[in-house]
């Protein structure tokens, strides 16, 4: 989480779309010394987004990221546009977060290439399209690359960047080198698909939790609880591969697979496809009611301080000496 | 992790089996203050069980779980003996973790049995036999349960607890009070299946890990980094049901199933089903080589004071005010 390499870093970003997830750009960039000229249509965005980064502010003093500003001076380094063309004035990165809709982000950015220099890259947050579909009919298409956030981007370090058929590979090199300064984790997909990585993973898990819980193997609650008081206590340091080849002891991967690698065979085979039919939906919407906003409001200030623990633990581990178990 | 409900502690354990998993509960039994009587037939195992609880102590220490023991109180509190039945003696309790072999381990419940009164709990640490078949054919199988731990037991809290169709309900209900007494997040199962729950989500988790590697979409590395640095740092804090409620916002799990569920359904018609087959084998092994005893050793330090600090930070959140999300 350290920011060593702080010449890797741009003097100037635009964030397109402040909602959640590009509010939450904003404070990451912010908290890196930078300036950000974000523009949003929204009724309100500028309140909104200056709401969102005094809210958030005082995590990232916790965490030691805000370049020595204090929230005043971060939100003089923030102005807000009218427009896409006039944000992008003088940027020299941006990140794109407008909403799912390939039409709304082809216009957004034919205002950007109005305005930016043809090396300016251009990183957008999708979820769910294709950089080579968003690239389809760009001035600079090799410039475009997707720079995926887990959710929310100024405290989770994890960053996908997938390039499209056009990106070149100056802008995957340079826009890895650019989160990693930024203090963030990113990694490289070599092929698009759908979901990125970590949503299916996530998906993954999640497929076989919803199963386990329609069969009535446990209730949803004690399924979650095998994630957090089990695995997820490891997965929070490193990777099920990792895990798995340190489990093989001095044998490693070798070693872990002639042992077990029958026994997740079977598991394999074992695990179910269920789907979100009414049953189904009914049973998760019923395992937790409907959200009451004062206790809402509580149990998401104990997760965000949670997560605040958990990303000071993984900065304890990677000052800690010894090899790095991820690496 | 406090340890509140001391009146439902035995006083005497039985740990029948002290490989990996039987140490390391024999360590746990210790840092509760219980008297633990151990029995394996391996060469050298007194030896190897008294090195282990030497080498996790300062692990207990660290977490205050010592029950006020130095390490001297907690060996003179092990006894170790050279048959089931002699270990059985005395005991209140017997955690059972003989190889997974149906043969012995009923040979160790005939042992325990001629031994024990009738109502003393044996729980089977087994991962792979499922209890309707382990205490077929027992005197009181009633008093058979399965309490299958995540290693190593004297760390992680998941204990799931797994009832046969001859379980007791008084059995299950002590048994849960017994592990939760002894800092441990046990859970339920209503119905027994293959790999109990946290290996099955393990294994599906991995498979989706395994099937993108496989496919060329990222490296291992990187795949596993899309766990530890993203959604990792969640699942240490609460399982993945909770965590899609609260991205639900105020219209909770039903506002998240409308907006997300297509999403989800979409990625899980795209997941794939990797085998462990040879290429696959190799690629597995070749992304992590073959361990050097030095690197190794340093590994599995690294890891392990880094599960210290999420051990300490989630007795944190459960001392934290307001509501827990788990919960």
């Amino acid at each position: 989480m350290s920011m060593t390499h702080t010449t890797e870093l741009p003097r100037t970003a635009a964030v397109i779309g402040t909602g959640t997830i590009g509010a939450s750009w904003t404070v990451l960039f912010l908290g890196a010394g930078l300036q950000v000229r974000a523009s949003d249509p929204a009724p309100g965005a500028e309140a909104h987004l200056r709401a969102f980064v005094a809210e958030a502010w005082s995590s990232m003093e916790q965490l030691g990221h805000t370049a020595g500003r204090t929230l005043d001076a971060a939100q003089q380094a923030l102005t807000v546009h009218a427009s896409v063309e006039e944000a992008a004035q003088g940027a020299d990165f941006v990140q794109e977060n407008a909403p799912e809709r390939l039409d709304i982000k082809r216009q957004v950015y034919a205002g950007l290439e109005s305005v930016l220099g043809s090396d300016v890259i251009i990183a957008s947050s999708t979820s769910g399209i294709m950089p080579s579909t968003l690239q389809e009919g760009m001035q600079h298409p090799e410039r475009l690359v997707v720079g995926h956030p887990f959710n929310p981007p100024h405290l989770i370090p994890l960053v996908e960047v997938v390039p499209g058929k056009q990106t070149s590979e100056a802008t995957v090199q340079a826009v890895l080198a650019l989160y990693r300064a930024l203090g963030k984790t990113p990694i490289r997909l070599r092929r698009e698909v759908v979901g990125h990585i970590a949503n299916r993973l996530q998906a993954a898990i999640w497929r076989e939790a919803v199963y386990l819980a329609r069969e009535g193997v446990a209730s949803v609650e004690d399924i979650d609880l095998a994630v957090s008081a089990g695995p997820g206590q490891r997965w929070s340091i490193m990777g099920p591969s990792m895990i798995f080849n340190l489990a093989g002891g001095l044998g490693g991967m070798e070693h872990f697979l002639e042992h077990l690698g029958p026994a997740l065979e079977t598991w394999w085979a074992d695990l179910g496809s269920p789907h979100l039919d009414a049953d189904t939906r009914r049973m998760l919407v019923e395992a937790f009611g409907t959200p009451d906003p004062a206790r809402f409001t509580q149990a998401v200030e104990h997760r965000d301080r949670a997560l605040l623990r958990r990303l000071q633990a993984l900065d304890a581990d990677q000052h800690d000496t010894g090899a790095t178990p991820a690496a």
